[in-house]
């Protein structure tokens, strides 16, 4: 008998049949005579309108108060899911997260799992029940009501399947896995059967809409090994685990991130603690910045660039502005008219000469390449924005043909 | 400084003007310098919409799993007026029933409080916060989510009032307190400015719409007094408290209860243990009992008849057949075109001839009476249902002239 963890997104339960869906999906693994535990978010757009209502009343909620309201959202869930199993003749319990033993920090509506209790979930699963637990919410020290963030029920999937010693761990969506690139501009794209986390880790940072990089992170530090697949099919399905360089491929996805931004300061001097003054602004204003290049310096001056995502530009532009005249730049000035391309591959670390394919790609469609950042297994390039579709097509076909 | 009770309905919170509305006088109450705990049931059409939701994906949805649901949305009313009152810059800090320290029993769908644990409310009032708690549920010693019931948030007011000793509780719904008979009937009904908790319970059990009998005996046991006001209007208000024979009126209230049936057993032997066996078996089913009247008995035999609700009437009508074969009576027959008329009054006790003032009223409008039933406070009469409301205005009119 294994212990089988499964998670279902808001879409996969968007809807009365959606959930009797899912509920006979359920019972299948229970037949097959193993124990199931299931996390659910909530149904298709509840989030969004409980977000709704909230600014309706007060344009800045306060965070613990919407972390109440939010967590009511997967508890509806839960509770019909269960009533979906018993109507079929098995035993369910459901549990929102602070019953499951589910306990974080105080940080509202981005908190972090502290420790797993799973007492009552093994309690429950030795008297045979199908436990149904609340995703993306838990309880703090204060005893409150948390919310672990936006896709926070797959962080919860992940940290129970940990807390139980799971034998498997199923992530359902609506997708049929984590293809090698974005199907609907590439309709070549494959799905990738086996990524490491590293690699999942890239893709998220990336741009690409696979899981939330915090899961993955718990995955990979606890080496808890999870299925992407989907809902409503049976084809396909990627599998998340630890991987060796060896066993990776050269090239695992490319990926296109079209909310990017730039800003360029021209002429600052070319002294130490510059940087550290520019970025340590943006930083204190919570503004990530992703990569940044610096022109070789002439006459002790040099040009700084970097990305921010584009819904950051503003902001950033600000407090670069400011920065700029304290620095005494020539100027200061963004453009979100860019786009970021990445290759991802674990192998890519053993193999020389990946980079310089996909520059060549590139030359080859006469695309000029305004910004590069490269770790071991990715390999990233700012281009004109409407270059970008042009240039993930010609990439893919590349490593993928 | 003393320490306030407020509970507000469905109705007093229905949408979001509503509720900001109702934080606005939450906070006039806080600003003459009191200490406010709040209850609040769910939004409107919330609870119904829920377990609509629940009817189509289980048509018996299971008691533990329907309460987690409807739990749900109370807890959304409780962010919400949270969000509102700090919009207004007070501090409220939001609490499902079981944060708020509500244990019941283990009784799904209707459970009983089995205690108070104050000790969170005392302590985020002392941190001078607006507590905003949610009715009608709390949590079992199985660590589940339970709900009091239809109703249920009076009751946790009310209870909560006695666990903190609360120098007032207030009871806020959308009219302006209880009436001496239906204002929709009877336009000359009048608003009680004091009732006995007695007279409270009698009405509740002769059918008006005022609260949930067991809020008001939680209120009589601990001696809790409480008002019952309106959210939108300063007029009127009913104070709900101990009292006297002697400071009782004579008629407090005349109430109609059209959903009424009555069954009748003809011609059984008229011996020892008729009535405990046919009242026995109908108790087993859970089938209320309100008024019985057994004739005169003639050679040995005698007709029994009782009333019950009238969603009752059929299964009552079952089990009466069966018993009525088995005792050998002539016939079982039912009949719902019956209403019960009833006056109460505290004042009664003291004061003889009510009744009969009651009686001749009836008489003097050509109405025959079926069944009688009296309690020290309380005088019912069964009669024909399309003679009810003619009935009410004039019993209303002769007491309250």
């Amino acid at each position: 008998m294994s212990k089988i963890v499964q998670k279902y997104g808001g879409s996969s339960v968007g809807d009365v049949e959606k959930i009797k869906a899912v509920a006979e999906k359920i019972i299948k693994e229970k037949k097959t005579g193993n124990d199931v535990v299931v996390i659910v978010s909530a149904m298709g757009k509840t989030t969004d309108s409980l977000f709704s209502l909230a600014r309706q009343i007060n344009s800045m909620p306060p965070r613990r108060e919407l972390d109440l309201l939010l967590s009511t959202g997967e508890i509806v869930s839960v509770a019909l899911l269960c009533m979906a199993i018993e109507n079929s003749g098995y035993k369910a319990i459901g549990l929102p997260g602070f019953l499951a033993g589910i306990y974080t920090d105080t940080v509202h509506t981005r908190a972090k799992i502290k420790k797993i209790d799973p007492k009552k979930i093994l309690y429950e699963l030795a008297n045979d029940k199908i436990v149904i637990i609340a995703g993306f919410q838990g309880i703090s020290a204060e005893e409150s009501i948390t919310t672990l963030g936006r896709g926070g029920s797959d962080l919860t999937a992940i940290a129970i399947a940990g807390a139980i010693n799971a034998d498997r761990c199923e992530i359902y969506t609506d997708v049929e896995g984590v293809f090698t690139t974005d199907p609907r501009i590439v309709p070549e794209a494959k799905i990738i059967s086996e990524i490491s986390y590293e690699e999942m880790l890239e893709m998220a940072s990336a741009g690409a809409k696979v899981m939330q990089a915090r899961a993955v992170e718990i995955a990979q530090k606890y080496k808890i090994p999870f299925m992407v697949k989907s809902t409503f099919s049976e084809r396909g399905g990627t599998m998340v685990k630890e991987m060796t360089l060896e066993e990776g491929a050269v090239v695992t996805s490319v990926t296109l991130d079209e909310h990017q931004a730039k800003i360029t300061f021209f002429n600052v001097p070319d002294k130490p603690g510059i940087a550290a003054q520019i970025f340590g602004e943006l930083g204190k204003e919570n503004i990530n910045v992703d990569i940044i290049v610096q022109n070789v310096s002439k006459q002790d001056h040099t040009d700084l660039s970097f990305t921010v995502a584009s819904s950051d530009m503003e902001h950033a532009l600000e407090i670069s502005k400011r920065q700029g005249e304290e620095l005494k730049a020539a100027n200061v000035i963004c453009d979100d008219n860019i786009c970021k391309i990445t290759i991802i591959g674990l192998g890519m670390a053993n193999h020389p000469g990946v980079a310089a394919r996909m520059f060549k790609v590139l030359a080859e469609e006469g695309i000029n390449i305004e910004m590069i950042s490269t770790s071991e297994i990715r390999v990233s390039c700012v281009i004109r924005k409407n270059q970008g579709k042009k240039a993930l097509k010609s990439i893919h076909n590349e490593f993928f043909k």
